[in-house]
């Protein structure tokens, strides 16, 4: 039950969007009414740059704005998507621009008149970002040097935020509500979590209601959206981006580190994204200022793709089997990579679960204390429960519980993971954080030194979108893309393909052959579980692109390779 | 009193270390008997390399290696600089590569056939990594692959390792003794130190007895023992150069993060280092193996200076005050940046004390546990007693002893510090953390957004080296150093004076106008304190040449510039 503070704040923080909404929606008319926007909405961003830049008849960036501030306030009708509405400064900000641009005949700038959405964690001036929680509510960014470096970067190549987007209450859940906005649902059902924590974003531009968008990721939480939404997303490894002005929902933890992103429909928007972010981030060093993040002096640069590419793939993590849908999504990638001349092999990385083991271990040190202080008196979601378990009991109770698990259970690999997820000494910390570079370097040292991937693919996730409330006792799942920030790669995600219900259902002994946790598999593939294709038909499913650190420009590439032989899927 | 443990290991490595040298001694003779050694001691790195290529009469990497052997050791019967001898296995080398050239005619690497000598801490194959503790006494290196990245890569350079050299003890102090090798003396002056924790380092390039070595540093580790010791050391910020497989004292921590880094006699002689070294980490990734390591694609890349330098100075930390040596060190180099037509200001870094506090903060906050398992029933050494004490207080006395020294002997600055080094939560470690972030961020802002130095110029430490044993309860005097592993900053160390007995005293009143910690002031400048021209006449004197994170090239050239302005120094 949320408190009255709860309450409170969610009615004032939901009245006042409605209200900016409603505003827009009375002034510029609904979505549904101009079938005439489509055009502006189905351009990519690059092009909607250039036909603005080279006045195309029809093209200003007011209309271009209305067009998206109209289809945006659909999806948000549809899956309850922002958090604060910027459309109205947007708005004055694209007729400004048009004016100045009449006037000057100068238009130069990589973003120039380009409408963004931007994750609620970013701060923008003037706006919360309250991450859904009520402490964080009615705190504006007020100073124009603390809005997050990416925004003043996007503003001084021309481009033009307009709207923030929803994400889970403190972040650390992979669906996407809040006590304060409430939930976003996925833009292919309403029963389904878009997923988290990028997910207000994935919903928004899956719909088409913004050109691209930047999330983040610390676990999975712009890759889970970007699959489970049906659009394509990019992590970064930290250096070369500036994350600074961000808010994060704990200070001060480096045993992970949390990363800024591109969300878009295609491989090439976020190609255009990042080159142009990186181009923005090191000719405007002197002019945007960086607040002293330090930043990698390496722009965008242009490569060349080995004509033959050395790919490792896999399908199973070993810890939840991976379902027939996203399993086919990684095996027709395969298949196509194949017959276009590259070398693909099957490819099974050691231990998989040792990541979420770390991953576990790290976040869970002081007990989620400062995580937990994010929310002060409003009710916690369920999405958070199990994560937050452990470190919550008694330490007898969560040894016993372990010992239940383990012994009585006899599910091992969930009560070695389970067993990680307490508070402990710095001591300890250090021992896990040891424990991490252990892991991390001999991951990368094997794939990228003795098996020479250019290359690795495989599934985002075990299942495609979950039904809302369900992801409460399944938050392992994250273990796929949580590995690869453990090991801290460059990674990608494209959707592939979709739930096909004559392709895709499960066999009742699907378990049968399985080495993973049999508490979790049997949530996702046991009666009633998590795993329906004839539920999930149409779902998107996308699969992971991973490359080495610091190489966004060849993991884009390689990700369009495969956009390129499946084909556009959202 | 030390464990018969500790003894009978410190006897039998002494025994050993003893025989090595006296076999070499007896086999090629000593220094002392050969002068015309002093033409290859004299001749920088980089042109014995040169030399050596072109088969300049007289050179050949047989006579340069017995030149630095026999001086080595006469470096060593001076100062106990040496730990590991390798001295037959470099002198077979060098014959097998003078052999090798002779009949192919190839000798193209960079180092080819000079010797080097490394701190401690650098694995090398076939002997140990002890760090001056009995538990890690008769445990060598026994793969190839475990040796650090940086050797292999001097190595695949045509280079040859050739001695290692002590360090102190867990190495967290900058005097230079443990209870295995004994007490390394600065080559000024047998009462005084080395420094620490790259002492021996120190002690043997300064006599001539390498021509250059590799060191590291944490909190000052490579810059105070430069300084000590008048030679130059480079301090480069993690990223570009490999670290791996270093022994370290602490596993899992990264709140400050240890550097590894040149030292050499001259400026030059750290150009030729780090560029060949970058170079060689750039061409050699595939051949070598980095075991996971990530490193930024940054290769080496000549840089062309600002004709006028921004410089930015101070000689006062307002912790303890700056000795007029030390003081004067930076004004003559200041007034010869001046008078060179550069733009050199005043600059006063808010509180960099606060860097203190951070410091201890981080590395106290699991009470040293990890750090102090590797010394297992050795003796402690003085020099670690203040840095551990408020660790391992109980809680309470913690408490009471910081209000004494805050309440009673009103030294606040002195209190604020203490207060901070204590065991810690994790929570607690994070926030240490955050605040780190903050101030490193502000200060970075300050300095080179805001400000726009190109340099910043100040002390290495209040003092020039110290009598052994007195650092044991002046160890905040390491703030001038820990102040840029804290911002994370490339610095640079040159020699540029020495002290004067008639222009460097201090007067009885020399503290009348301090604001800094009287306690620890009065150790220095009070009756019989460590400070006293008279009997420091002669030691060597250094500066900080600090720029931003990842600019090698650009530091090492503005500490060429006040090289040139000054002259070498040692």
């Amino acid at each position: 039950m949320a408190s009255s503070k709860t309450q409170s704040a969610a009615r004032k923080k939901q009245d006042e969007r409605e209200r900016l909404v409603k505003e827009m929606e009375d002034e510029l008319g609904l979505s549904s009414e101009h079938p005439e926007d489509q055009l502006y909405l189905d351009t990519s961003p690059e092009t909607i740059v250039a036909n603005l830049k080279s006045k195309k008849d029809g093209w200003t960036a007011e209309r271009v704005m209305i067009a998206f501030i109209r289809s945006a306030c659909s999806a948000h009708r549809k899956t309850n998507c922002l958090t604060e509405i910027l459309f109205k400064e947007g708005l004055d900000k694209a007729r400004d621009m048009d004016k100045e641009y009449a006037a000057t005949g100068i238009a130069g700038a990589v973003f120039w008149g380009l409408p963004s959405s931007f994750k609620d964690t970013y701060n923008i001036l003037g706006v919360d970002s309250s991450l859904g929680c009520s402490p964080h509510c009615f705190v504006p960014t007020e100073k124009q040097e603390e809005e997050a470096t990416l925004v003043k970067l996007f503003r001084k190549g021309g481009g033009i935020p307009f709207c923030k987007t929803n994400v889970p209450q403190t972040l650390l859940a992979f669906e996407c509500r809040n006590p304060i906005f409430g939930t976003t649902t996925n833009p292919y059902s309403s029963e389904r979590t878009c997923g988290g924590s990028s997910g207000g974003e994935a919903a928004l531009i899956a719909l088409r209601g913004s050109p691209m968008g930047w999330g983040s990721d610390i676990g999975g939480s712009l890759r889970i959206p970007a699959h489970y939404s049906g659009i394509c997303g990019l992590k970064p490894v930290r250096g070369r981006w500036p994350v600074m002005g961000q808010r994060n929902s704990v200070q001060g933890f480096e045993g992970i580190k949390g990363m800024v992103g591109p969300m878009g429909r295609t491989v090439d928007d976020l190609i255009f994204a990042s080159r142009s972010i990186l181009d923005l981030t090191h000719s405007q060093v002197a002019n945007v200022g960086f607040r002293g993040e330090m930043l990698i002096p390496l722009p965008w640069k242009e490569v060349d793709l080995p004509r033959r590419l050395k790919v490792g793939y896999w399908t199973q993590d070993h810890l939840i089997k991976t379902s027939p849908a996203c399993a086919r999504a990684v095996d027709e990638c395969v298949k196509k990579l194949k017959d276009a001349g590259h070398e693909v092999v099957e490819f099974q990385p050691p231990d998989i679960a040792e990541a979420l083991k770390i991953f576990a271990g790290l976040t869970s040190a002081e007990g989620y204390k400062s995580l937990l202080s994010n929310i002060g008196s409003d009710p916690m979601e369920s999405s958070m429960r199990l994560v937050t378990l452990g470190s919550k009991l008694p330490r007898w109770l969560h040894g016993l519980l372990c010992w239940v698990v383990n012994s009585l259970l006899k599910d091992h690999l969930f009560a070695s993971i389970f067993a990680t997820s307490r508070p402990k000494s710095v001591q300890e910390f250090w021992q896990f954080t040891a424990r991490r570079d252990v892991y991390a370097n001999a991951f990368r040292k094997l794939v990228w030194e003795d098996e020479k991937f250019d290359m690795l693919l495989c599934p985002v996730q075990a299942v495609p979108a979950l039904e809302h409330g369900t992801t409460k006792l399944l938050s392992p799942l994250s273990v796929a893309t949580i590995l690869f920030n453990v090991v801290d790669s460059t990674v990608g995600v494209l959707p592939v393909t979709h739930v096909n219900k004559n392709l895709d259902c499960h066999s009742p002994d699907y378990l049968a052959d399985s080495e993973g946790s049999w508490i979790l598999e049997k949530r996702v593939y046991g009666p009633g579980g998590a795993y329906d294709a004839d539920k999930m038909h149409g779902l998107p499913v996308g699969v992971q692109v991973v490359g080495r650190e610091w190489q966004e420009e060849k993991v884009l590439g390689m990700m369009k390779i495969i956009e390129d032989l499946v084909g556009h899927k959202n």
